[in-house]
């Protein structure tokens, strides 16, 4: 997904609220706003919105000391997660149909988002995303491709949604590669954090070598690009990695909330919605 | 006012949103919002921000050619409140207490901004404004000041709002002067803007010499300087003359609707409250 204008102020906003987790000094974070904001001139409007937020959080780290400010967040959002798995489980396997209810827990959990907004009401979000209407659900061609693939590249979002992808994985009984961020960036997954969730039980966790809060290919490692470009059928979750990858012909399903409003319309949808698409 | 961190992408979206209304050239608000952003980094805490708005605003009209796009829709907001005139006017007329109602009603005509927020139902949030308990109302102060003046000096915010004004001005029947913008700033009323709104008929208008918006005094005409410095009982509309003036010791009446959540807090009441303030 390009750049939009919208994208500017936004921008700026999440220098700020990065800038106040990173640090209580209001001097370092308004030279992250005059460094952030002197930076937006240089960006392109072809460039995807993840490149220039791995820009703002190297800023905000560089600037502030701090290089993993949403660590305890991320533990926080974790150990939630972890609390409400089983019954997440419980609701995958009383219903009647356990791979979409799953896809549905999946796309639950990408509501624990830090980079768009950080308040959220994790139970009553869930709740919402087990009931609402799908806006866009290319269910049979999901239910298609995964049915012929032996292997799922699975790309993770962020921390403490990893749980909820557990339980998707755990629906789908495929062999599941599963790749988180190459370092600390907002509240996206990293190995660690992935770890904690329980996911090297089920699945094999690679990082895709970038700390971009998004996949961008030409960011990634060259093992992690070719594991990608070999895939025949990727889970690809959240915003940050859509806005990377919309438009690839890969394999790609992309499960997500549309939080953003600039998303939302470069989707096609409503703010708010959930989806279920195959890419291009 | 200072500038608070939050004003910053605050900054941007104003930029965002007078260069759309100025051009429909992406390519020309792309570079208001490079300029603009690579402006932050000297914008010390302590300047008030209209300070930056008029430095914003001077961006968007050198780089878009337009140094007035907001003016037909001044020309809509004056021509839609001159349609509520008599009403307010009646409503004036029935109330119990006249004076306090014509207060409610410039306050009311504050929704008119497209500075903060370009949706507002004008007719909505005047109900509601005629209705609300004030968070601050220094009734006691602003009646008895007012008893003891021979003029006001009434410091004008947004055009049509200007319509508002004039039941104000009518209702407390003193010697006033009405005081405008320099030059077109956002929707911030000029000279043209109150003569259309008829407020020739009531005050005389004059200008404060700057287009800043919000009343800066270092920026205004000598002339208007010595009239504000001299003045027994000034009126000041808005959230713009309120961040120029807030902390001055002349004897100011704030009449406004917190609208902006930083002006809300730095006032110390709640977002969508009333206020009729005495100054420091």
């Amino acid at each position: 997904m390009q750049t939009y204008l919208d994208c500017f102020p936004c921008f700026l906003h999440q220098a700020l609220r990065a800038g106040r987790v990173a640090t209580d000094d209001p001097h370092k974070v308004k030279q992250v706003l005059d460094e952030v904001g002197r930076m937006l001139g240089s960006i392109p409007m072809q460039s995807p919105p993840p490149r220039t937020g791995a820009l703002i959080y190297q800023k905000v780290s560089q600037i502030t000391g701090n290089n993993d400010p949403y660590r305890e967040l991320k533990q926080e959002s974790i150990a939630q997660a972890l609390q409400l798995y089983l019954e997440l489980k419980q609701r995958v396997a009383d219903s009647r149909d356990p791979l979409l209810t799953a896809v549905r827990v999946a796309i639950a959990g990408n509501v624990i988002d830090f980079g768009v907004n950080r308040v959220f009401d994790l139970e009553a979000d869930i709740a919402d995303v087990l009931e609402k209407d799908f806006a866009i659900c290319d269910e049979r061609e999901f239910r298609d491709a995964l049915d012929q693939t032996e292997e799922v590249l699975y790309l993770g979002d962020n921390a403490g949604e990893t749980v909820f992808d557990r339980v998707l994985i755990e629906t789908m009984q495929k062999k599941v590669i599963y790749a988180v961020r190459g370092a600390p960036i907002i509240n996206d997954a990293t190995y660690e954090d992935a770890l904690q969730s329980g996911l090297d039980r089920v699945a094999t966790i690679v990082s895709s070598g970038s700390s971009a809060p998004g996949t961008l290919l030409e960011q990634c490692s060259d093992e992690f690009r070719d594991r990608f470009q070999q895939a025949k059928f990727i889970i690809s979750k959240g915003q940050g990695n859509y806005e990377g990858l919309s438009g690839r012909r890969e394999p790609i399903f992309f499960l997500l909330k549309a939080k953003c409003p600039v998303i939302s319309r470069d989707i096609g949808v409503n703010q708010g919605d959930i989806i279920l698409k195959r890419g291009a």
